[in-house]
């Protein structure tokens, strides 16, 4: 395409600096003729602290019109925990019907993670995005007094997982290895174990040439910890997704570097691409926060639009950067000097530029 | 007491292995004039197939009578996924009202964690062993339809969760650094985490020496992981717990070490011990399991028998088994020859032993 619209929202925190290194190497990967229009969104904390939103019905519909979303990072001491990450961030995954939160996780040349161990590392969580116990479904009763009954519900249903699941064996059938892992604690959650299982078993059966294993969540914790390099492609629910990409994080050498794409592979809404970090107030606004993971994060925003737009254009760009991440990290080993988010964001611009 | 009775529950696989070098370092550790009678329960697999049983109730009200549990492994792939860990494990947690399921993590001198950094680690998770998401609420609508919904409903009480935060600040009250982190995931699960971290701030008052803080659990993974020494005492819910325990296990060199009482504080029900670790069937019956978490099982069986029935014969044999692994695993370090099960157990029988 000659151009793509992108809807920016720096969000809280150390989000905005990293966006803006995201932003700015994003368009030095992009060829001259591809025009980048963003349009940047004041969502988070000081709007909400400013007019009580968080994300009102028509920043929501006008979202809608944009190729993709990127975004920093959301949350903030200062407003109640739950209000913006429910309010904004999660209603933002589902009200885009985000079912596939990809996360890739890679140990990069160079980088030093907190293993001895030291095999490549290179894996993609697929993690629902729009269920489990994510809903907001639940409830209090007689809160506040020694009778207080609070209920979280995970809710599973065969639409929603199947659709997951089979984004995950495709991903898999893509990769050399092709080997999916589901991740569940079906002993205990017998009734989502269940579906989740059955309807693994079912779709495995249409991709014959993956080959698939199944780990209890708890298991899952210890292989990453041990073994990282067995794993290839895991799918798995949103809270199970959601705690074993931060470790997975931690393991490929923190959550600096890790970027995840909030899918609608259906293409009816925009995906939505962040950091797995957070906004980082204690570092916020000082130029210390690494954008890398922003700007991995852009690059699979590109690589999404590249496939979904056809555009080899913009999955060259995607490459770009990557390939920039990557240079950049093996030099990071090799140089100490510690650098500014903007000095970063530089370097990688200038390696991700089309030459 | 000149006399302690114990359930033994051996259970599957590797249960069956290592329970008996449990038993035999628990006596080699007590002083002559203590008598150890010790009854075998035939439950697990074999069981199940032979009878359809998991946990008859004469089976359950007759444990009621023993002083405390000990239990190996449970689970084979023979049988379905739950089936004997809802029927046999979980039903004996809940039927005895097993709130404080107590998970020590410690990485002994000698011992090679995953992690490069090998600062000391010496914590110990509190994990809610009677709610949550364990309680078997659930269900599934037009299963095996492409329209089944399945459910699964974490209950969490202010009765249930005061109790086991309370017992998590006697604990770090009682520990030099005076620590307590809880782990929850209070941005998600708003109605549950608003109950634990209310009732956490309440009793927090009580304890005024206990420094306190807050993560959330996909945090603490990453903080297992890059910085474990942080850590002191952690308070959690029975699935966080269930997770954050088999990395906090991998972490401190393995789950071959971890050990695990699951009990009811006020005595009313015998408490039970096992290791963390499953029965292992790919190993079983080879004499290859390392019987330590185990042994550390009986230990921890020991000193909680020394404080509930006042006598420092108990206590003193639950101190003496911990030197005694300690002791060995330092040599292990040094000494590269594989021992089997029973080697290791004779090993620290003979350590323990009162001289
Ligand atoms: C901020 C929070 C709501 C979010 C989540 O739990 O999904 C975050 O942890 C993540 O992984 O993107
Ligand atoms: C076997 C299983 C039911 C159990 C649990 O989830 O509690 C186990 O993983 C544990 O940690 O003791």
């Amino acid at each position: 395409p000659s151009s793509i619209r992108l809807a920016v929202i720096p969000g809280d925190g150390i989000g905005v600096e990293v966006t803006a290194e995201a932003l700015k190497v994003l368009q030095a990967a992009l060829p001259q003729d591809v025009k980048v229009e963003g349009t940047e969104y004041d969502l988070g904390a000081r709007r909400y602290h400013a007019t009580g939103e968080t994300l009102p019905d028509e920043v929501l519909d006008e979202l809608k019109g944009y190729d993709a979303i990127l975004l920093g990072a959301i949350g903030d001491p200062s407003v109640p925990s739950g209000v913006l990450e429910r309010g904004l961030l999660l209603k933002l995954r589902f009200a885009f019907d985000h079912h596939v939160n990809l996360r890739p996780s890679k140990l990069f040349p160079g980088v030093q993670g907190p293993l001895r161990d030291t095999a490549p590392i290179d894996f993609v969580v697929v993690r629902e995005g729009t269920e489990g116990p994510y809903t907001g479904n639940g409830g209090t009763i007689r809160q506040g007094t020694v009778h207080e009954v609070a209920t979280e519900v995970s809710l599973n249903t065969a639409y929603g997982v199947e659709r997951v699941v089979r984004d995950a064996f495709a991903r898999a059938q893509a990769r050399p290895r092709k080997k999916l892992t589901l991740v569940h604690k079906t002993n205990v959650l017998v009734f989502a174990g269940s579906l989740w299982s059955r309807v693994f078993t079912a779709v495995a059966a249409e991709f014959p040439e993956v080959s698939t294993d199944y780990l209890h969540v708890d298991a899952a914790t210890i292989f990453l910890a041990t073994q990282p390099e067995r794993f290839d492609v895991i799918v798995t629910d949103n809270l199970f997704g959601d705690i074993i990409t931060d470790l997975a994080a931690a393991v490929t050498g923190g959550i600096g570097l890790a970027a995840s794409g909030n899918l609608d592979v259906t293409g009816t809404f925009p995906s939505m691409f962040e950091p797995v970090h957070g906004s980082a107030p204690d570092i916020a606004g000082q130029g210390k926060a690494d954008p890398t993971a922003a700007v991995l994060s852009a690059a699979l925003l590109l690589d999404h639009l590249g496939r979904t737009k056809a555009s080899p254009a913009l999955s060259e760009a995607a490459r770009r950067i990557e390939a920039a991440v990557e240079a950049d990290l093996a030099e990071r080993a090799a140089n100490a000097t510690p650098r500014t988010t903007s000095e970063i964001g530089d370097a990688l611009a200038a390696k991700a530029a089309v030459s």
